[in-house]
């Protein structure tokens, strides 16, 4: 019934069922099959349920989940004798749902009204008051400070009115959210004695300027998806002693509108991650550990879905990008191109509910030094592993899914490796256009799933999401947020609209890009016009404005002229590119030269892009 | 070329590109569509288009528009003097472009960056040197402080700056937003000569607690929609002596991706709704007015579209529920049915995109005194007036569509009004259920139209918008305004889901209800339940937790829980109401009961009854 860690294993996991969308049943049912220990009741789920709140317990029983918390109460104290008595009535009822539910404590959240007590023994007294109540019942009361409360908005006044209570039924609820959104210091959790830490409870959340009720009820995230340091913060709250369950509790605008199954997995990762991230840091917490994350060195391939009429189209604009077919696969119409260390694979058997014609990117071959411990790995941190068939003379390749449902290879690209599925065509590669190898690879995401992908990328390949920027595009603002590998050898850029588009949004889903590296972009352009490849056209503003803008080099800037580059610089350094036509409707391919140490992705010449994109596809014959 | 009142005629209307979904091409297309007069251009939608200036300014003559700002230039005073010699290099540029472009004036906003001038007569001078540029080549700069600017962010700084310049090429240009965010007064602008207000942007915005940069830039809405008083802003910029155009600077995350023509037109709307506000105000402003809105005294019918399936389901469920059916439509397979002054009418003959057996609010009819001049002002208002065929002995009707597809007749009941369209059916009256009348409509609208909706009804009908409330529902958070009448006599409740949702929302569309009144529900649930009606089960927690939170007498908690009422309070009074099952998918009815001054429409047990729906959906034969 408690929620206190049991001999021998690892802390227990919970979720709050409001992090969750649908009715309880929903809810519930997500729960348990990621894998939740227990549940948070969130008393709005409970009312519009018709389950009483016995038929609740025994439901829960059946689906393996302990209730860990009832919350919240609100509002408990009160200046207001009358209105005082009336709460403890109010919270005598609540503990009748407690006895019916077979949970122990329940969340008292510090109080939001005008008639909240400031006086901390004259509060303390109340808390006493309402947690002998409780105590009479075998209840528990974990008081939390609000970070909006009227007098008690840190988690020291918090502490301060338990301690002044000196009630063995009350102790606290320490938040994360509420704790870090006022830039509390955990380090002061070491004063509180662990029998007073009734619960925990785990929230991530993006920085941003706003009232910090708002942000709270709309934009929290799962531990690893925002900017807190979620890992201290746990690693102070384990290290004052506290043995109860790590419990989820995020209020977060698209979670509440999501698949509550895939939310919840998505969940359980971040409990994952997050276990991870102390281990390191505090080993012996008794957390289970999966292998560590081997390193990502650099880019096997990237594969192409394509069909009858995508593939031969696909294989003309590789050829006037100076790419050479080299290898065939030996059971599977898969096509190997090459140019210096960039690979792509055309693979005419992926099935895909695309339309007809249309290419698009299905997956990523990325070089693990260990394939089989990244699998290991991925499937630990609640990837879906894809089953694999391998033919004769075949190597084993191991691949997961990523939210978006790009399949991620763990591969070697050696003798050994995945190119012993190739056959070598014989086909001589000629000049080439100076592509060097492949710079990133640029996926849009399904709306509900931008942040799910920050957290996947993180905690299953090790990769390190960096910053959330905004652009607005011609048909609607765009967040991109890349990820990136160590020495940024491997690189993807992730992109997602920030309100789901409608019936008006010309060229949804945006396009996916595949960027090769070169050291001269100019002379890949020449190369690539020479080859007749089908550039998009910029718009001569585009320039007048760099102009206008930047102090460029007059050879620069005719060439930006000349061959329709677009160009951004950094602190670091620059950053060149050109872009092709859209092959199919779906994925584009893009040259880029970085200068210095430029470290962006062209991001804020994506409106340029997508209008000249836009144009085209207008002026195309239906 | 320049924006200023031509003699004889109102105010020029006005709409910045950045207002709009979609390329320059399309936004253009789009506000010459709504009969706007003129646009700024807005600089990202240049440097994404193909056209040079010329060919641009060429286009908007095509379409009739003048070009009346260039916008914006950021950033151009510096306190060091290198980079400040670079910005006048680019607003060089930046002339050569306006010159292209044939616009005279170019808004300059305020330094956000570091380096800007804090001194009043450095800024004054830096301002100066770039006006007498300007001046040279026939330009001028309108001058603007941006809310959140480094030291400019109030317009009495901007002005002070623009005083002290003393350049007859620098003016002011005053924006709503960035004034009324800030609380700024805008009865100060009065000590402004009229020549030096060069330029006016309008736009409204929600009151919403958050940093005012992300505010602006987020959440703008048009004229009418929002919190600020546009009426009161522009009375005085007008006093003062603008005669400028009146123009639109709106930055709204759901704009940039909706249908930029139907944006535009609610744009056009909001700026005659703002025109009219305003000659109410200070007549002989020279802008046109259209009819007063007659008033609309009560609820004439409320129609439903249904076919073979849904109707006879619908005559079902209107018969448990005490009506009669008493008259049929003399030309069309339309059905009256009527209890005390509520009417309904079951439409067969409504062509809808819904799918088999679906009934759906079709129409609402709303008793206008004056019918004629009711469709003559939505027509005023941009409201598309819809077509009507007229039988022999029928009553003309007019009517318009609301943004959700809703058609709104302006109707008379009496014998020359709409009732003279139906023969009696001689059918006797039963006893009914109590239902003595229509207290309101309930309709989900689409994602992109919610602000538009509230608009919508308070222009063209003249009813008043309520606050916007938020609810935490099972499938995703949803919004809620009610729109009302003079004396409450019509009331609707609009909803939209705050994210559009996707493939998980059980349930999307919301259902549309009808919601009858009556003087004694409890009876009424008594009758209801006597005729066999399908009332909605509502959980026994909901009725633990009322009693746990109000001090209920209990024979009405004991009614709560026999008859599965709802019950919600506000500071005037309670609200009892029951609701039935969803009929065919789409719609359902409630019975409410406004005691005392009660004001509200039951939105915080919106989250049980969709639960509830919910379940009977699950448990419903597929």
């Amino acid at each position: 019934m408690s929620g206190s860690a049991e001999p021998g294993r690892g802390l227990r996991r919970a979720i709050a069922t409001v992090c969750l969308s649908g009715t309880l049943e929903d809810k519930l049912a997500a729960a348990a099959s990621a894998g939740f220990d227990g549940v948070e009741v969130f008393e709005p789920d409970l009312v519009a349920s018709p389950w009483a709140p016995s038929e609740l317990a025994a439901r829960c029983a059946d689906l393996g989940l302990s209730i860990d918390l009832y919350q919240p109460f609100r509002d408990l104290d009160s200046t207001d004798p009358d209105r005082f008595a009336r709460n403890l009535r109010r919270a005598e009822r609540k503990f009748d749902v407690m006895a019916g539910l077979g949970v122990d404590t329940v969340l008292v959240c510090s109080s939001v009204a005008e008639d909240a007590v400031d006086d901390p023994d004259h509060l303390a007294g109340q808390l006493a008051a309402t947690a002998a109540r409780a105590g009479e019942r075998g209840l528990r009361i974990a008081y939390e400070a609000l970070a909006w409360g009227t007098h008690v908005s840190t988690w020291e006044r918090s502490w301060d009115a338990v301690r002044r209570a000196d009630s063995p039924a009350l102790g606290l609820c320490l938040d994360s959210f509420h704790v870090l959104s006022r830039g509390g210091d955990p380090a002061g959790f070491a004063q509180v004695p662990a029998e007073k830490l009734f619960f925990l409870q785990l929230a991530d959340a993006p920085r941003l300027r706003m009232d910090v009720l708002q942000w709270s009820r709309h934009h929290r995230l799962f531990p690893g998806q925002g900017a807190f340091d979620l890992p201290a913060f746990l690693g102070a709250v384990l290290a004052a002693g506290y043995t109860g369950p790590l419990s989820l509790e995020v209020f977060n605008d698209v979670y509440r509108q999501s698949d509550p199954v895939r939310t919840a997995i998505d969940a359980m990762r971040s409990l994952r991650w997050l276990e991870e991230a102390l281990a390191l840091r505090s080993p012996g917490a008794g957390l289970p550990t999966p292998p560590s994350a081997p390193e990502l060195t650099g880019w096997s391939f990237t594969e192409l879905a394509v069909d009858g009429v995508s593939g031969p189209r696909a294989a003309d604009v590789l050829t006037t990008l100076g790419f050479t077919h080299t290898g065939q696969h030996r059971s599977k119409p898969v096509q190997l191109w090459e140019q210096g260390a960039a690979r792509v694979l055309l693979n005419g058997s992926v099935v895909r509910p695309a339309a007809a014609g249309v290419a698009a990117v299905a997956a990523l071959g990325l070089e693990s030094a260990e394939p089989g411990r990244s699998a290991e790995r991925a499937e630990a941190m609640c990837a879906p592993v894809l089953p694999r068939t391998r033919g004769a003379a075949e190597a084993e390749l191991s691949a997961v899914a990523a939210p978006d449902g790009t399949e991620v290879f763990f591969t070697r690209t050696g003798p050994d490796g995945w190119p012993a599925d190739f056959l070598a065509t014989g086909e001589q590669a000629g000049p080439g256009a100076g592509i060097t190898g492949l710079d990133h690879v640029g996926l849009s995401q399904p709306f509900d799933a931008f942040d799910e992908a920050g957290l996947f990328y993180r905690a299953v390949l090790g990769l390190e999401p960096q910053e959330v920027t905004e652009l607005a595009a011609p048909f609607g603002l765009v967040r991109t947020r890349a990820v990136t590998g160590p020495h940024r050898a491997v690189r993807l850029a992730l992109s997602a609209a920030t309100l789901r588009r409608g019936g008006w949004a010309p060229g949804v889903p945006e396009p996916q890009y595949v960027a090769f590296a070169t050291d001269d972009v100019v002379a890949a352009a020449r190369a690539l016009r020479a080859a007749g490849a089908a550039l998009l056209p910029v718009p001569a503003n585009y320039a007048d404005d760099l102009e206008a803008r930047l102090d460029l080099p007059a050879d620069l800037l005719a060439a930006v002229r000349e061959h329709g580059l677009l160009y951004e610089e950094d602190a670091a350094g620059g950053y060149l590119h050109l872009v092709t036509e859209v092959l199919g409707g779906r994925v584009f391919f893009e040259v880029v030269q970085r200068i210095g140490g430029y470290d962006g992705y062209g991001t804020a010449d994506a409106p340029v892009r997508m209008a000249a994109h836009r144009r085209l596809r207008q002026a195309a014959p239906r």
